[in-house]
């Protein structure tokens, strides 16, 4: 069977994907975007604050806006896990568990996952008290005591997000310090004020502890004189891993945390491949700086395409 | 008079320059806008399709939106024209017609200004027929005759503008072949068929004639065996000149095209200085790319001031 032609493939259906097959379709390029999850990881923010243009939006209501906009031109969306890339001659062919596609370039828009905490416990209670997401799984501690674990602006957010809920949220950091933006650390101040959040510095958890359960977390330094600190819920917030195991697949160049290196017209170090978002070496990892490089990703491969000798 | 001290003067009241001031502000960074004209250029667009988010919203209504979510942020801005940036040690120091400011970082976010049409009459009847908006000055054309020079995305969109108050629109094009958007060039394509959009390739305006006002264009090549197209009103839409005058001062590097020469975490080759939006060397101009370019500007010199010995 002769497979589906495309211009442009782009992998991933966050802000950052449909941004760049918005902009693809306005420049009339033979369009896919292609994913697993409609919306990506800012479907979990509860409040997006920092996109220019909405001084306040949820995450899901952002993602479902630049969707309807990518749908406002003539593209094609698939809902599909994307197996294999490979390049043959000028050509690339995406292949998912139905059918091959071919393009003549490629948009990797495949941001982040969450990064697991690796210590004992932490699989097993995993959906039993260990969770990814304060604002899916916060409604459940209503009453209850909680604990993030990480220092970052997302992990407070996340703690943040959480006094809505519990009646206390600690924060275990490993160093002595969190490092939220200022404006997110002027909100945790206030409520570490109210006794809403603790925050437990230079402490890491070594176990996830409980019955059928957790029940509590085991820390490397006594908290109040106790080896054990007793909570209903614990939200891991330490890092994403970016997903760019298919452009590494490619010899795409990354850098040594797996970001796809690109330059500042979402080039990557391969020719047709572009990349933008999470997924990549920018330093700051923002909703509207992914949409942004798709938009940039998108405009490249088109000047790519009107320049190169493509397939066909 | 002791100056005001800041830590970053952004230097451009349009979408970039409030983006910037706006996570400048959250980021709890002492931060004044200043510039001249509030919203900037994208005032002058009628109808913005391409701002992700927003499947189509007025130029003035999005810098507007924009405006409105910096000032929800501590931050001062200042309408006032700068005169002078000038580096001493780790500070800046900005002048303008009534004051002195100092300042750890500056972000350029000055945009581009119309160029200008270099013929006889140009000047003459700028404001008498010549006109470089068509959002401002289309509604004194209506029923009349007018033309566009250009052949850009923006050109080709000022003529649609056009379409909806006069008789008839010529574009005059000195190249083969006007190079719009696909998707603003089949608006055009569709104005075509209809009459009211004539495109003249290949064509070079010569001068601008009338006596009080504008009422032929002399052209370098006959139109319908005559050498001169008479018109009631001209747009010209032939580019942008950046405006960077303020940085070439400070020696910042200039491309040849005279934009200032960034990377993708919006530094210029001067410690201190950043750029964003317009005024750039990022080779596709859209909002939403000086949008994300001044959001990872003012992360830059946040990054920057807390590493840096800082001018205080």
């Amino acid at each position: 069977m002769k497979p589906e032609i495309y211009e442009v493939i782009v992998i991933g259906m966050g802000v950052t994907g449909f941004a760049a097959g918005m902009y693809a379709g306005r420049l009339g390029l033979k369009t896919l975007v292609i994913g697993e999850f409609e919306g990506g990881t800012i479907n979990y923010a509860h409040d997006v604050e920092n996109y220019p243009g909405f001084d306040s939006i949820s995450g899901a209501n952002l993602a479902a806006k630049i969707e309807k906009h990518a749908k406002e031109y003539d593209i094609k969306i698939l809902k599909a896990r994307v197996e294999k890339v490979e390049k043959r001659g000028n050509c690339f062919f995406v292949t998912t568990d139905s059918k091959v596609l071919q393009t003549s370039t490629i948009i990797f828009a495949t941001g982040s996952e969450w990064r697991k905490l690796e210590v004992q416990g932490s699989k097993e209670f995993e959906g039993r008290g260990v969770t990814y997401c304060a604002l899916c799984d916060g409604p459940l501690f209503k009453g209850k005591t909680v604990a993030v674990v990480g220092g970052s602006d997302s992990a407070a957010k996340e703690a943040l997000l959480l006094t809505e809920y519990a009646k206390k949220v600690f924060i275990i950091y490993r160093r002595d310090k969190i490092h939220p933006e200022p404006a997110t650390l002027k909100q945790v101040e206030e409520k570490v004020k109210k006794g809403k959040i603790e925050i437990i510095n230079n402490t890491n958890i070594i176990e996830i502890k409980g019955k059928n359960k957790l029940e509590s977390l085991k820390l490397d330094k006594p908290y109040k004189k106790k080896p054990e600190l007793k909570v209903d819920g614990l939200f891991v917030a330490i890092g994403q891993i970016p997903q760019s195991l298919l452009a590494k697949n490619l010899n795409v160049r990354l850098n040594d945390r797996g970001e796809i290196m690109i330059n500042k017209k979402s080039e990557t170090s391969v020719d047709g491949i572009f990349a933008a978002g999470d997924v990549t070496d920018m330093p700051f990892k923002q909703a509207v700086i992914g949409v942004s490089g798709g938009v940039v990703a998108s405009h490249t491969a088109y000047e790519y395409i009107r320049k190169t000798r493509v397939c066909e």
